[in-house]
């Protein structure tokens, strides 16, 4: 009987032992990969372009929840930024105005590493770029490129040692702006075919590069004919590559796909580095300009295909390739749009190289890389997504099936995709799909003629170095419109670097209001200044009497101590709506045009009290 | 030897049978709750006001995914709404500018049930309603309410058929301004403590109701002295229920907080429009307002815990009560703010009556409820959640331990909770902690002086209706900021309402171009009208040549016969963006006093020829 026993005991061990074993080797479930419970942090950060909301989106991933809405040329009055009469809204109004089509947000880099201190996206309509501090999440300066129209790709130049030294820009559309320089040539690798010529020979586009700390101009490089698109650098900040399209300077879309390839423009940044050392520029505008046609070697212009659109290029990623890995050239792809194709370019040596033109499907209009030798592909056409090893592509670019490792399909239709810190250190381990057009997701409940704007995570953990394994398909989230590209950091990286507990001291720069000092003083017929604080839960005066007509600058101080205790001001009627940070004093001025009493009151929640702290405006009628 | 094979069998059979045993019992982990994988839909369609940010913000749940930051008060260049030139923008600047407070979405009602049909939201800084279309998940009609001063509460008031008849209003702050009525008096149920006294006797607010289809003035019902806060109607319609606080009339935090108790105001419907028939009114500002004290029985005051905040009452849920609870008054109750208890109102009589004083905790600011008996209370200071017990809580007054059923902790600090579907047909599964001033959660990286604002989802689907059970923390998810209160459809019941097939017929009110008829028309020295069509991926003119200093009329018709074909239009120096849906003409107005030329272009992604998509605009000096 005790036999019997032992087997029925060994039996329950293995029945139990089974389903344990098959959960220790089975992947985690989408559910668990996404999920992030309480009091659990993302692993990243990701910064996506915002688009037309004229922003970033702050997202955590791989929850896919968004953090912030975060405003750079578009006013949030959640976020008290470029409201009326507040500071930002005068730089965005000097530099193009109230809205931005943001498309391509870079994180500053120290050792080649992202360092979590910057952030830079750029406003493709109104030619300029934001520059964000991530310690305090705020939009910090706003400058306009000079001598260039539309802004579209962005590169952020590292200096030898991986430090970020540029934001460099494309000027998209050409122009008989100032920089006139004739006709360049001699300089390409190619001839370029010159079909059609609708835009006239001398309207030109360059590419213009701003030192990363002031955003003032370091210096320009004329264009050729053409449009540039998407815009990267190589590694080691030597090469700073522009896809154009449009090389036949047509004026509307027949003419400008009718030629059966474009180029891809690599500068020599080391090159203009010494040419603007040697004096070799003209100055345009206060902008030292750089004409490739007499400096040679300055700017390549090789082949790429018809209409291409992405150019990025590989980052190791040093984990496996070794700290050496940073900043080492390897290869650049551009992707076709209208051709099938991507070329791919061998930049490790003294120039750049086409060195395969390898086959990816219908529509490819991004390229992303995994950092341990494998690429991604949005093909638009397909709505798909293709993984290819490049080693194999190069080897055998006639043999898709040996070089293509997955495809995977996208709920419609891909436009950007993201590698997760693609632009510093490949981790390798998810892809986002930006999709543009959504369609038909039963997910989604359409919103209005456009449906809500999807991102796709997507597992990319199981690909190999040596281009085998498979894709998976994890998380769909929607995105404000509309998703463009993104860029990445750690969050363990992130968090210690931002303003936490900082007590900001009280601006000395300002006329700060301290506790006790409320008061109105009259300093004319017509004028009043009012002096006013705040702190849980009141204004410094009850009441803030003045005259029909009065033209009243307002000084309101926030007098709290503790870093999140930010009030806010609403005074109905005179659209009067900001908020201020502890230690912050904001400035506004505006006439009483309309008697009567109005109260303002808090808008930001500040305690349980926070319904209580109001104080009135009587404007006694004359 | 059989035997034992026998008892191994058994024994594995038993062992694998366990853990799936285990598993069947076993809750779902919060993973698996909240994750919607790729083709799945949320249940729920969740309405949160933006507070600050000036719109609503849509979410699926319990995914937690934001589909839609959808603008009302704020623009919106992303959705194209009340952008530069745009016809929302002169109804947002006529009726009190680009930036809105807003608090309490409610979704409209047939039959007592929500109906998917319309959504309205107040601003409460300027005292306005917007009205939002969700078929098109787009703002159509934003109105001021007339006679009073700050839009706090809101109630969708239905009539006997459950249909929404009215959007009522509480004036929260008192001013001189019409109407102004004598003190009114005699007409509260107990005399209303006098303290401090610090506004005026005759600074009054009142609530006023709008006619729900065309937000036009109804009625008005003058207020007593104090501030009306949260509103609430009961689910008959018979009963508008307003929150008092400062019934002391003071003029700052410390007077307005002196008195032991404030009032909830209960102002009978029915019976108002019984007086509108019969000509009681007076018209102030062209408002038909009644006065209470004329009226016996219009309105009653009974005492409310002091500085009252949350007023909510009680629906039942027609799955347990059957279809005849619809619109069946039970109790309502108020929520204390400074004082640890709530008041419970019955209002299933012929009057309100106070029927207890329950001790909840401490800083009780909102209530919702389960629809099956229980009521939930935000604890602002304790920073938790209370379930409680309605029926054991009137029976057992004094004995929290009987009526308690549970309490939760809150990552800090809750503000408005919300059940889903509260104020229609509560589904009482899940509650939503919607956190002001979120501190310390280490899942979120502080974005700024404030930290990610959050909502807490948490299961009650265990408590039961005899008031047992736990509630459980499920998921936590960032909102920017800031989150009020919330309302609720069901995803199923709003989806084949929403317009996703429609072929939008094209507009014969505006002056569309249709496809071939682009054309630049001079119509006087100084004046150029341009029709332009959009249809992938081109303008209907590659050139648009017109003379320094022209008025320009720009009209814009997009022709494309697919419903998400949505295309923008940017022209940058010149400040223009908007987008233009399929069927559609926008109209824009400018004057070109740069010359030069200027290339606009397609800000919304379209195919992927849409970097193709521009044209030129050149502007001849003179």
């Amino acid at each position: 009987m005790r036999g019997y026993v032992r087997f029925l005991v060994v039996g329950l061990i293995l029945g139990l032992a089974i389903p344990l074993l098959i959960a220790a080797v089975q992947e985690k479930s989408p559910a668990e990969e996404i999920y992030r419970g309480p009091m659990e942090r993302d692993e990243y950060y990701m910064f996506s372009s915002g688009g037309q909301s004229g922003g970033v989106f702050v997202i955590g991933l791989p929850s896919g929840r968004l953090f912030m809405d975060l405003p750079v040329f578009e006013p949030r009055a959640a976020y008290s930024y470029a409201g009326v009469g507040m500071p930002e809204r005068e730089m965005l109004e000097k530099t193009g105005g109230l809205w931005g089509d943001t498309h391509h947000p870079r994180l500053s880099q120290t050792g080649y590493k992202a360092d979590g201190k910057w952030l830079y996206i750029q406003d493709k309509a109104n030619t300029r770029v934001g520059k964000i501090d991530l310690r305090t999440f705020r939009t910090v300066l706003v400058k306009k490129a000079p001598n260039i129209q539309v802004w579209h790709g962005i590169a952020l130049v590292p200096d030898r040692q991986g430090n970020t030294r540029y934001v460099c820009a494309n000027g998209e559309f050409e122009a008989p702006v100032p920089p006139r320089p004739g006709l360049p040539g001699g300089y390409a690798e190619q001839p370029i075919p010159d079909v059609g010529a609708r835009v006239p020979e001398d309207w030109k586009s360059g590419v213009v590069c701003l030192y990363a700390d002031t955003l003032e101009p370091a210096f320009q490089v004329l264009g050729t004919y053409g449009n540039f698109d998407i815009m990267d650098w190589s590694p080691s900040g030597r090469w700073l590559l522009s896809n154009i399209y449009n090389m036949e300077r047509g004026a509307n879309i027949d003419e400008m796909i009718k030629a059966p390839e474009d180029a891809t423009q690599f500068l020599d940044v080391w090159k203009a580095e010494e040419a603007l050392g040697a004096g070799q520029y003209t100055l345009v505008n206060g902008v030292k300009v750089l004409d490739p046609k007499a400096i040679p070697g300055l700017v390549y212009l090789i082949p790429a295909p018809r209409n291409p659109h992405g150019i990025h290029c590989q980052r190791l990623d040093p984990r496996l390739y070794g700290e050496a890995a940073l900043g080492k050239d390897t290869v650049c792809i551009a992707a076709g749009k209208i051709v099938p194709r991507v070329n791919i370019f061998d930049i490790s040596g003294e120039r750049p190289r086409l060195v395969a033109q390898p086959w990816v499907g219908l529509g490819p209009l991004h390229v992303q890389y995994d950092g341990r030798g494998n690429f991604y592909v949005s093909l638009f056409v397909d709505s798909q997504i293709g993984a290819y090893n490049i080693d194999k592509a190069i080897k055998f670019p006639n043999e898709p099936d040996r070089y293509t490792v997955d495809k995977i399909d996208i709920h419609y239709n891909v436009g950007h995709l993201s590698t997760v810190m693609n632009y510093s250190t490949p981790r390798g381990d998810w892809l986002l799909s930006q999709n543009k057009l959504t369609k038909g997701l039963p997910g989604f409940i359409p919103t209005g003629p456009l449906e809500p704007e999807v991102q796709e995570l997507i597992d990319i953990r199981n690909i190999t170095a040596d281009g085998q394994g498979k894709m998976r398909l994890v998380y769909q989230f929607p995105t404000p419109p509309e998703p463009h590209e993104s860029d990445f950091i750690e969050a363990e990286k992130l968090a210690p670097l931002v303003w936490t507990k900082y007590s900001r001291p009280y601006d000395p720069d300002t006329r700060f209001v301290g506790p006790g000092e409320s008061r109105v003083v009259r300093t004319g017929p017509h004028s009043v200044d009012v002096y006013l604080t705040t702190v849980r839960s009141r204004y410094g005066l009850d009441e803030v009497r003045v005259k029909q007509g009065d033209t009243v600058t307002l000084y309101l101080s926030n007098v709290e101590r503790l870093r999140d205790m930010t009030h806010g001001f609403a005074l109905q009627e005179y659209g009067v709506h900001f908020a201020i940070d502890p230690g912050d004093t904001k400035k506004f001025t505006f006439v009483t045009d309309k008697p009567g009493v109005y109260w303002f009151y808090c808008t930001w929640f500040c305690s349980a009290l926070h319904m209580e702290m109001r104080a009135r405006l009587i404007v006694e009628p004359v």
